[in-house]
């Protein structure tokens, strides 16, 4: 087998074979093939597209390409959470502690942010001394203690898509939905979980724009966890504005713990959470009334085992857990700037990636896999869509370490927001719950 | 600009602008742009294509991506033949002294060969001593003198070219009908040529495998020609069985003597010769009637005028004259074995690409752009089709230096002749010829 004519026959549109799959893996790993033939297969792949079942020998031949995780002492019973990346998405710090509150183990394996979506990874960083760079022999161990852990995507998880990863997005073949679903699926089955939820999102502040889109990779997502038994739920949601206020790695995690402590009720945060959490208790079959399960987590909230299971994961893994009740701790930056509404009215829409590209000339997003970010900048959004604001009112505020840069970040804020007198009709959160059980048969 | 977003553009369908073109151009020469970008957008451009306008950008910065030839002090008059490479095609030998004879300036820019295509440069190299390599400077002085020279593209001449080369034959985008056009065109313009014909092959033994995508691409030649104000003719022709009868280096240089010296009258070599010739010197407008033009260049050939106008390309160039008269001194090898047909018939038909197998197999083309080849290899096919040939009488004769690699390459000539009783309908060589001034309006 010559790699150029895999290329070559993926170009002519033909199907590979489980082999030839494993063939283009194991290249990629053993440096057989070059990065310049890689990336020309990755192009043909965008335009000719991958079966289910291809996508599934790919999706597997990717989580072999490394290290796997095995929870055998868990009784295999192991959650993960994923999302495809929105602007203000802080639901995976939600939710993983309100789930092992619930007794569930969560492992959540954790990307750093590249571009306009920030990781999980990177915003639980903003806490003092929080340690996310796990050994798998601890992610295990912590498990099995507290019931939860999110730690850095191990380097040896999945290498291959991890160097996919990097060409795809030099390449402008990040957006193929096969390799999309595949990248997404084969990380959490190398990292050993039985039971995923995935929260594929849509709009301006998402990687997919229409719903259809989305609707299309979660369909191919929960198909591949057919193909390799494992049980799948994927979530449409939508990203035209950003999730929760705060918008930033510091601001988030606070959004986060006032959920947790029972100040934030209602909303698209609260919502999405609850209904995350909802989902796969019933997809374990701990409860199989909604109207319960909801009942429930409030009560993991209002008594306070949420926010201190968040606590503890906090305390396990390294970080000062005085800043559950002391935000000064995250040394918030130098200027704080309350900007007033222009005009008076609804607030009609608030462009995701508009606030995203704020939150990036404010030093608060990566622009290179190898670059820093500031931690304590960010906007809050005081208003939301569906909110009136009064002319003079605050609108939103923005948390910035330098004068320019706020200005710029105030400009692109201001665009934002669309404004007029009408309230606007507000659309639901969950578009769709792609189900495995729902699908065919494979 | 960043090269991705180039990627991006053109995977959208995009027209490239002049500015990205060169953009992309310059981003290959000066290392701005990763070979695995390069080869995403081949990719892309290959399922996209370019606009006629957008190639000509492209075969203009291809062009002046390197040093370019200017035979200013022959008033700009240089004319230069192209093939897009065929199976024993010495057209390029016969024509250039014929032409030169003629009185018309021939400056010839050749490959080597690289697969199933052999170069001109190669071939020529099969005469001692003949030097390939020659210097700009040395290129313009030899037409100047004697209104002919064969030399080896020049390494600094069209520079991205060859990068591009190299990375569409390792990630299968080689087979873009614009990149194909740009790239022949451009080396034309880089060199210096005001009047161009470009022989476009199709069939078993040639890069297209059809006269339709044959035919395209000379439209998209000529077109570029067009746009960048070149007279440039285009001959679309069959390659079902390889051109002539000999087929290896010196076996064809060979040809080509016996062909100058007026030992072939008739035949595909002939006539292809004949109607280049006649094209060209009808598109100098130095005859306009096909009939009179054809008795001068036989005149030239019977004369004698043309083979002498060879020996003194040779001379000039360091080559051993004496060739011309004693075919000994190409050190013809060790095995000269003729191979009996096995039936009686007319030969249908001589598959192309099995000969050029053949030639491979005995070590007579190059498997590597670094790779070495015997020179004195080859197989002379005794029969072609539509002649009859009885059981026991030679078909081909193999030219080999080892016997091991004669068996092999027996058996692939055997596999390449079709046999039965009926006499062939002879297509005819040329399928059509596509030139500017039959061309729309640009």
């Amino acid at each position: 087998m010559k790699f150029v004519d895999l290329i070559e026959r993926k170009k002519q549109g033909c199907v590979h074979s489980r082999e030839e799959i494993c063939y283009i893996v194991n290249s990629i790993m053993n440096g057989e093939a070059y990065d310049y033939q890689i990336s020309a297969w990755l192009m043909a792949m965008y335009f000719k597209g991958m079966t289910e079942q291809e996508t599934s020998y790919f999706t597997e031949a990717l989580a072999n390409s490394g290290k796997t995780i095995d929870f055998e002492e868990l009784k295999g019973l192991i959650v993960d959470k994923h999302s495809t990346g929105g602007v203000g998405d802080k639901v995976t710090i939600t939710l993983v502690p309100l789930l092992a509150a619930a007794g569930v183990p969560v492992a959540k394996l954790a990307d750093r942010g590249l571009g306009h979506s920030a990781g999980t990874v990177d915003k639980l960083e903003s806490i003092p001394g929080f340690n996310t760079e796990l050994e798998i022999s601890s992610i295990v161990k912590q498990v099995k203690e507290i019931s939860a852990v999110i730690a850095s995507q191990a380097k040896d998880i999945a290498p291959a898509d991890k160097k996919l990863y990097v060409l795809r997005n030099t390449t402008a073949t990040a957006d193929s939905e096969a390799m999309l679903a595949a990248s997404i699926v084969s990380k959490k089955i190398a990292s050993g979980a039985s039971h995923i939820i995935i929260d594929v999102k849509y709009g301006s502040g998402a990687f997919m724009k229409t719903a259809e889109d989305a609707v299309q990779l979660s369909k191919r997502i929960v198909k591949i966890g057919r193909y390799l038994d494992k049980s799948i739920t994927a979530v449409v949601t939508s990203m035209e504005e950003p999730l929760g206020r705060a918008v930033g790695h510091a601001l988030e995690v606070i959004e986060a713990i006032e959920f947790l402590k029972g100040n934030i009720t209602s909303g698209d945060l609260a919502e999405l959470t609850y209904s995350f959490a909802s989902i796969i208790l019933m997809q374990l079959r701990y409860y199989d009334n909604e109207a319960e399960v909801r009942n429930y987590l409030k009560s993991l909230i209002e008594s306070g085992k949420a926010i201190e299971k968040f606590k503890e994961l906090i305390s396990v893994q390294g970080g000062d857990v005085e800043i559950i009740d002391n935000y000064d701790k995250f040394n918030l930056p130098t200027f704080k700037i309350e900007c007033e509404s222009k005009k008076g009215g609804y607030v009609q829409n608030i462009n995701a990636c508009e606030i995203a590209n704020a939150l990036g000339v404010l030093g608060g997003s990566r622009e290179s896999a190898t670059g820093r970010i500031d931690h304590s900048v960010g906007v809050y959004l005081n208003k939301k869509s569906g909110e009136y604001v009064n002319k003079g009112e605050t609108l939103y505020t923005i948390y910035s370490n330098d004068e320019e840069s706020t200005r710029i970040a105030q400009r692109l804020c201001d665009g934002a927001f669309s404004i007029n007198d009408s309230k606007p009709a507000q659309n639901g959160l969950i578009y769709e719950i792609v189900k495995t059980d729902e699908d065919d048969d494979v």
